[in-house]
């Protein structure tokens, strides 16, 4: 449970409220006193109850002046706004850590507008993403800023997480292809920041100040998707190397030497690697392999994937790869992704209790990062399985509990281990978070990583522009 | 000169504060009373002197802490300060409209360190753009988000004004490539945003607001600069149609019937392009050519780039082109971009007083937009050529005065002729600014294409982080 739970002295959610709220989004989409059906709205996808909260009261708006009255009530009210998507996310952004208002955007699901002239798909927030691609797909185009959990995440989550998925090294993330926002500020008023044009430099980036905002600086009604040419031609290569030194040198090397920018270059360890394809009955060799590489190239040329295919290959020969497997239809490259992509599970398999965490470091830190997260496994008898997107520096190092721990435990030790893992990852010039944010499960260790000016710069911004502290209290930072 | 002049009522320089300055940044590059020294810093690209102003004081220190003391200082005595890079801007972003100080960081012109590894380059604020270029094309790397002014501007003021070029359409503007900034705040505080980190979702994106920012939030003082693999193949094509509605209809045609993005699509009309090509004695047909379209291609493999001009050719033939010529090797593609590069000086040589401007609209929304243009120019009396981003939307519409006309009558009918201008552009969903900024140029018309809830955002944000309203007042909004 959060500590500062009551800081805020927010007021509690009454029966009028409830009527209020009735009145503005229809009685059928407001839930209030149904533990039961409010339950899937306490949590998103972090494992365990530490930093789940019950909403007091669920609504499921349809239209943006819907969600400004609701917001209007609550500023006057004093009651906290917390809006959610799928709750797919991984750091505690979509959880009401201060109770009140839970505002979820699964009714509005349309695909209002797929501009070809334009290049530009105009959305909804609670659009799945995977259905949005499925949208694209006929007219040859897709949004090249998916995370990897587009099969259930909404768009609406990912802009506000600014999500990045096994993509990101080439297309880079979410954020890049939103070119406008229609959105609730957190007083209550609808505005449309930015729109179809591409470029746009008229007054403050407003639009990438809400990419990432993790709903505590506006709630978005309509997203504005920048289009690209859908690649035609695809080609993964599954590289083994003995050691993870070896792997992480690839990346560099096929960028300046190779000249070429690969769609996707997701790490896997031994433990994560081994487990998957052990996991999965895969015959792909685990022996002494001490790290895999998933790489993938695409463009519209099958010649020019194949011999970007083909540089590649050759740099991992080079570096001393002890094998690699080459997947040119989409199959084979589906059965190579399902070993990067199932390592999640496997992982929560081995044991549920964890803390899937999200560093980032400059790529040519990831060397000395590796031994670092080992030392400090070593050091609290933790396993600390690591994968994720290596071209990005971006990786999911996994603290598990260890079975022979007891949850007391755990518990004692995971503060320490994080902020020892922390620490290291910001001497290595890196942070906390790539892809996944901070919410509330990361908030307290942003000190760690960030100088105390620049969490201040994110107070005044957070005060300025939601002067009632309403709209997703407790999330990012505390105010004072 | 600005109507709000004296509006902030700001203290002015006393010789103590002049002597302070010499403490801080050095007797030699400090310099006050000397209005011939200091008439440079009075202005930037914007013709004419509308928009000029004479700073009290000028200093040129050399390192952050020297800033953030001068900072410091202005905050306690009450003084603006305007940070200044290469003053090629064109909003008047760089000309201390309230007086003051003007910073000038002419002095932190390094290129601190080209980490090939991290595929990041760090450099201080007044490196000039093309310089770092050459420092990097030894590596086999470029840094994509470089301006059309690249062979005088500053990387600072490319990064303050969010500047695009001729190769945004491919490659994104200035901000796509900025991961960190060593800035000091409005307050006088150093702090470091972002790294050399690739991907970063710790908070707020503090970057991407100080992006574009005008020097209005923050004073850069080390810039993180992402850097791609130097594309080592170009062919450039120049297509000349009939009409600019044929020009323009070759873009989206490009992307989706092609599945490639150009790395150029510059347009000029029919008087840019005439005109520049007499006034460089070319020999490139202009009798009955309604406009021209500037293409690139470019990559690492000859045939795949000669293929996708190959592509681009075919569309224009279908379009209905009337005459298209390729540029294979360097020197010829650099005459084909010097047409395009010398409509700026070919326009100033044909009418001196002009008012460049900066329009920006979905792409598919220019074809409505050339002939609303062209209305208002005769409504008017006042010719607009038109060149530009194409691929862009972003087009430099540029009212020249008219010959005919006396100065009083320009200075009478530019207001109510931009006005127009930007009202028939917010109407087909564009705005004032793709790539020049506001400044105090346009800042008075931003109503126009922005709602106020919108404008009231960006004025909060400037409070919250600059109490006194010292860095850069009276630049892209008036406080209340």
């Amino acid at each position: 449970m959060d500590p500062n739970i009551d800081q805020y002295a927010f007021n509690p959610v009454t029966p009028d409220i409830v009527e209020a709220l009735r009145g503005i989004c229809g009685p059928a989409h407001v839930t209030a006193n149904d533990p039961k059906a409010m339950r899937k709205y306490a949590h998103d996808q972090v494992p365990g109850e530490r930093y789940a909260h019950m909403p007091d009261v669920v609504v499921c708006p349809r239209t943006a002046p819907e969600i400004a009255a609701v917001v209007r009530l609550a500023n006057q009210a004093h009651i906290p706004v917390t809006p959610r998507a799928a709750g797919s996310g991984l750091s505690g952004g979509a959880v009401p850590a201060h109770g009140g208002i839970l505002l979820s955007v699964e009714r509005m699901n349309r695909v209002l507008e797929i501009d070809v002239a334009n290049l530009m798909a105009v959305v909804e927030p609670g659009v799945v993403t995977n259905l949005l691609d499925k949208a694209l797909e006929p007219h040859g185009l897709f949004f090249a800023g998916y995370p990897m959990s587009d099969e259930f995440c909404f768009i609406g989550g990912n802009v506000a997480e600014n999500a990045g998925g096994g993509r990101a090294i080439k297309y880079g993330v979410t954020g890049r292809y939103i070119h406008g926002l229609e959105m609730v500020t957190p007083t209550g008023e609808i505005v449309q920041l930015g729109g179809k044009r591409v470029k746009d430099v008229t007054g403050y980036d407003l639009v990438h100040l809400m990419v990432g905002s993790e709903g505590t600086l506006g709630i978005f009604t309509k997203i504005f998707i920048r289009l690209l040419p859908r690649p035609t031609e695809r080609v993964a290569i599954l590289a083994l190397f003995e050691t993870a030194a070896d792997a992480i040198a690839v990346v560099p090397q096929v960028v300046t030497a190779g000249r070429l920018i690969p769609s996707a270059v997701e790490f896997m360890d031994r433990f994560c690697f081994g487990r998957t394809v052990e996991a999965l009955q895969e015959s792909f060799p685990t022996q002494g392999i001490g790290a895999a590489l998933l790489m993938e190239v695409d463009g519209n040329r099958a010649d020019v994937v194949a011999n970007e295919a083909d540089i590649i290959r050759a740099i991992c020969r080079d570096i001393g790869a002890k094998a690699e497997f080459v997947a040119q239809d989409a199959k084979e490259i589906e059965r190579f992704w399902k070993i990067r992509k199932q390592i999640p599970w496997v992982l929560k398999r081995y044991s549920p209790v964890q803390s899937i965490e999200d560093i980032v470091v400059p790529i040519a830190a990831i060397p000395d990062l590796l031994p670092e997260l080992e030392r400090i496994g070593n050091a609290f008898d933790t396993m600390i399985p690591v994968f994720g997107h290596a071209g990005d520096g971006n990786l999911h190092a996994t603290p598990v509990k260890n079975p022979a721990h007891t949850m007391a435990q755990w518990e004692e030790l995971l503060g320490p281990l994080l902020t020892q893992m922390y620490q290291v990852t910001a001497r290595l010039g890196g942070t906390i978070s790539g892809e996944h944010g901070i919410g509330h499960k990361r908030r307290d260790y942003l000190p760690l990583v960030m100088e105390e000016a620049q969490i201040r710069m994110m107070r005044r911004i957070k005060q300025a522009l939601d002067p009632n502290n309403i709209l997703n209290p407790g999330k990012i930072v505390m105010l004072e």
